[in-house]
C-alpha cells in the first residue's frame, strides 16, 4: 500500500503560522504532507491545476485554510474528489466569522468539511485527516488511540 | 464604437427570479445582456472559461449573483479584468448574511463590487453597470439622468 | 473487503426530513446506512454506547445532525475514532447559527467535520462520506465521478 | 443537615483563572467546593462518571464553564438531576458568542442555567448557587442579604 | 414543610402562550404556580413590589419571560434573593437574540439563570425550578427521575 | 426661566471615563449637570427614587449609560416622563452589541433614545440633550449653531 | 405659545404602515404632524431642503423612519438642530439589524435618537417627541401621565 | 482623451491611513487622484457640492470611505452618476460590520459598489476603479495585466 499523503494549502503565507499546526500533527504521526501557498484569487490557475491533479499525484486528503471571502476550500473541492477539509482563518476585522460562513455554507453537491476558526481548526483538520487515513492504515489508527489516551491523561494530570 | 454588453451570471436557476431584475433594467436602457447559469462549484470549468473569454467576447461588465458560500463573483473576478459586480442572494437559513460576507470580503488584489442582498442588489448591479458604461456612451448617461429624475418624481408623487 | 456502512444519527425525529437527504444519496450510491434517533441530552447513554461500538460494528463514517446547543456530533466524536460529520439543523428562532457554532467550534483534539446548515448540509455529508469511502472502493469513486458529471450537465441544461 | 457542596467543573485549565471567581465567592460564604478539570470531549468518560455520581457524593449544585462548542454543561446536565449552571468562556476569535449559544440553547427536557460570558458569569454562577442553597440554609441566606447590602453600599460610596 | 410554589411572570400577555409551557410542566409535577403579567417598563412598581414580597409570600423560584430589551428577569432579580430564571421571548424582528442578550449578560452581583429562547426555554425553566425544589422534596426528585426515563423511552420508541 | 439641568447616570464607575464626554460638552455649553453612579441592579431602589424625583428636582433630560444587559436607561424611563437618552457602553466580550440591543429594543410605551456605543454615543447624548433644551433656550440654540460651524470648519481645515 | 408640530418622514411609502403608528399617537395627544415621503437617496435635495427649513417652519421634532442602509435620519440631522428621532424599518433579508446599525452608530457631533426596530419604535418615537414637547406644554405632559396610567391599568387588567 | 481622475473621499482624517492605500495604487498606475476629507454629517453641504460637481470637474470614479453609520458613499451616490465605490472603515466597537451594512445595503435606484472592510477594501477600490478606467484606456488595462501577473508571481515565489 502506498504511503498516505496529505496536502496543506493556504491562500497566503500569513496563514502559515496557523496552518503549520496541522503539519506538526501529521509529522508526529509519520504522515508526509506537502505545504502549498495557493490562492483561489491570486493564483487561480495553479490552484485548479493542483486540485485537479491531486488524486493522481497520490494526495489522500486536502486541508485548505483561507480567510475573509474564503473561497479556497470550495474552489479546490470543485475540482477534485479527494476529501477537502476547510480551515477558516481569523480575519482582522470580523475575526473569522466571514471565513467560517464562506467555508461552511457550501451548496449541495460539492462538500467541504469545515473545522473551527484558527489553530484549533488547523489541528483538528490534521486529526480528521488521520481518522480518514486510519480506516485503512492500522498504524495510524493505533497512534490515534494513543493520542486520545494522552489527551485524556494530560487533562487528568491537571486535576492534581 | 461597439455596442455595450453586460453578462449576468448566477450559480443556480433558482436565482433567476432575483437576477432577472438586473436584466429588466438593462433591457429598458437598450443595453444587451446575456444570462448564464454558471456555478463556481458545479460547473467550475465552464465558469472559468466564460470569465477568461469575457473580455475578448466583448463583455463590458459582469454581474454575478450567488448565495451561501457565494464564490461565483470572486472566482470570476480571479480570471478576468472586466469589472465584476457581485449580488449576494438571500439564503434559506442565514438570509444572505453568509452570501454577503462571502462576496464582499475579498482579499486585496482581486476586487468585486458588492451590492445589497437580493432584488435591490440585482437592480443596483444593473444601474451600476450602466454608470460604468455611461462614462463612454452619452446615450446611456442621458437615460440614467432621466431614470433618476423619474425616481425623484415617483417619490414626490407619493407625497400627494 | 467488507461493505461500507454509514451511520446517520440525529437528535430528534423532527430532524428526519432533513437528514433523510443524506440517506437518499447513500442509497443511490448503493451504500448501506442505518438511521438512529439518538440524543446527546435525552438518551446520552445510548448515544455513547452507539458511538463507542460504532467501529467494531463496522461503521465507516458517522453523520450526526442536531440543532440548537447541538452537542450530538461533538459527543459522538469524543467516543470514537470513526470520522464524524456534523450537520447543523435549522432552529426556530436563530435559524441554525446556534447549531452551526455548537457543531463547528470544536476544541483541538476532537475533530468534527461540519457541513452547511440544513438540507444542503445533509446532502453534502453523504457526499463527503462517499469521498472518504471512495478512496478504497473504486466503485464508489466511479459513481462520484458520474455524479459530478451529472451535476455539471444539469446546470448546463438549464442554460438552454 | 449535611453541609452544602458545590462542584466547579471546567473543560480546560486555561479556564481556571475565570472560574476561580466562582470559587472565591463560595469560599467567602463558607460553602465548600471542589474544582475539577473535566472535558466533555477529552475526558468524556470521567465527565459522565462525575456527573452521574454527583448527587450521591453530596454535590448540591454544579457549575460548568466551557468555551467554543461548549458542550460541558449540557453533557453534565444530561447525566444528573443536580442543578447545572453553565458559564460560557470567552473564545479567541468569536469572543464567547459561540460558547454562549452552545450553552444556552438547550433542547427542552434537559435544562442548563446559563450565566453571562466570562468572569461576571462565573461570579454570578456562584451567587446563583448560593441563592439555591440559601433556601434551606438560613446562614447562607443571611450572608446573601449582607452581600447585597455591601454591593449597594459600594455603589453608593462611589457617588462621593 | 410548606408546599413549594413557583411564580411565572411575563412582560406581556402575548407571552402567555409560550410561558404556559412552564405552567403545564409544573402542574404535571403537582407544584403550584401563580402566573402574573408584570412589566418591568409598564408596571414597574407592581413588578418591584411583587419581587420584593415574593420570598415572604412563600415563592421558592421565579420564572420571568420577556422579549426585546428584556429587563424583567434582571429587574426582579435586583429586588429579591429568590432564584430568578429568565426566559428570552422571541421577537418579531431580531428573533430573540435581543431578548437573549438582555437576559443573560447580567453584571456580576445579580444573577439571572437564562434558558433557551422560546418554548424550549419555558419548559426548561420549569424543569430547572423542579431540580431546585427536588433537592429538598423527594417526591419532586422522584418524578424528575421518572420524567427523564420517559424522555429516554420516547426517544427510544422513535427508533422503531 | 429656571436654569436647565441634565442628569448623567451610569451603572458603574468604570463607565465614568466614557460618560464624562457628555459632561465635558454640557460644561462647555454652560449647562449644569449632575453625575450619578446608580445601578439598575445593584442600587435599584436609589435608581428608582432618583428617576421618580428627577422631574420635581428640575432635571430636564436624563442621560443613562450602561453595559451588558443594560437595563439602566429602560428602568429609569419606566419611572419618569423626563426624556431619557441611553448610551450603550462597550463590553469586554461582545463589544457593546449586547448593551446596544438591551438599550434600544424597548417595548412600545416606554421610549428610550439610544445613541451609538461608547464615547461617540456619550458626546451625542449631550448634544441631543442640548437640542432638546435649545428649543426653549435661545442661548443654547445659538451655541449649538456655533458648535456645528466649528465642526464644519475643523473638517475643512483638515483638507489643507 | 405656538402650537407644537412634529414631522414624520420616511424613505418610502412602503414604510407608511409602520410610521403611521407614530401619527396615530400624536393625533391622540392633539399634536399636529405632517407626514412626508422623502428619501435620502432618491430625493436628496427635497430632503435637505425640508430638513434645513424645518426649524423656521415651526417643526419641533422630526421623526425619520428608513430601512437598509438607513441614511435618512442621519442626513436630516446633519442639516438641522431640530431633534431628530430615527426609527429603523425592518428589512426583507436582515430584519432591520442593518437599519438599526445605520441609524444608531452616528459619529460624534451629529446626534440621532434611535428607537427600536419597526412599530414599537414608531410608537415610541411619537411618545419621546411628546416627552420633549411636554417639558414646555403642560397639557401634553398631563396627557402623558394619563397615558402611562392607562398603560399600567391595561397590564393590570390582564392579570384578571 | 482627457486624463482619468479618481476622487478619494473620507469622512474623517482618521481614515486617511487606510484610504491612502487606494491613493498609493492609483499613483503606481499613473492615475491622478484628489483626496478629500468630506463628511456626510459634519460637512454635508461641501459633500453634496463636491458630489454634484464631480462629473463636470472630470472625476471618473469616486471612492468613499466611512465608518459607523457610514452614510458618505450613499449620500455622494445620491448626488452624482459617477460610479461610487464604498469602503467600510473598521470601527472601535463593532469592527466595521456597522460600516459594512450601512454602505452595502443601499435601496434600489442608487447603487454603491461596496468593497471589503479596511485596507483590503481600500486597495481593491483603487483596483476596481482602474478596471473601470481600463476599459477605455489601454495603458491602464495593460498595467492591470502586469499587476495580476506580479500578484501571481509573488504568491508563487512564496512556495519556495
Amino acid at each position: 500500500m502506498a504511503k498516505s499523503k496529505v496536502a496543506i494549502m493556504m491562500g497566503s503565507d500569513s496563514d502559515l503560522k496557523v496552518m503549520n499546526e496541522a503539519a506538526i500533527i501529521l509529522d508526529k504521526f509519520g504522515v508526509s504532507c506537502e505545504i502549498k501557498i495557493l490562492s483561489a484569487h491570486r493564483t487561480p490557475k495553479d490552484t485548479i491545476k493542483y486540485a485537479t491533479r491531486a488524486k493522481a499525484r497520490g494526495i489522500d486528503v486536502i486541508i485548505a485554510g483561507a480567510g475573509g471571502a474564503a473561497h479556497l476550500a470550495g474552489v479546490v473541492a470543485a475540482h477534485t474528489l479527494v476529501p477537502v477539509i476547510g480551515v477558516p482563518m481569523t480575519t482582522e476585522h470580523l475575526k473569522g466569522i466571514d471565513s467560517l460562513l464562506s467555508t461552511v455554507q457550501m451548496p449541495s453537491g460539492i462538500p467541504v468539511a469545515c473545522m473551527a476558526i484558527g489553530k484549533a481548526g488547523a489541528k483538528n483538520a490534521a486529526l480528521f485527516a488521520l481518522e480518514i487515513l486510519g480506516a485503512r492504515d492500522k498504524k495510524i489508527h493505533k497512534r490515534l488511540e494513543q493520542y486520545r489516551k494522552k489527551l485524556t491523561k494530560s487533562v487528568r494530570a491537571k486535576n492534581k
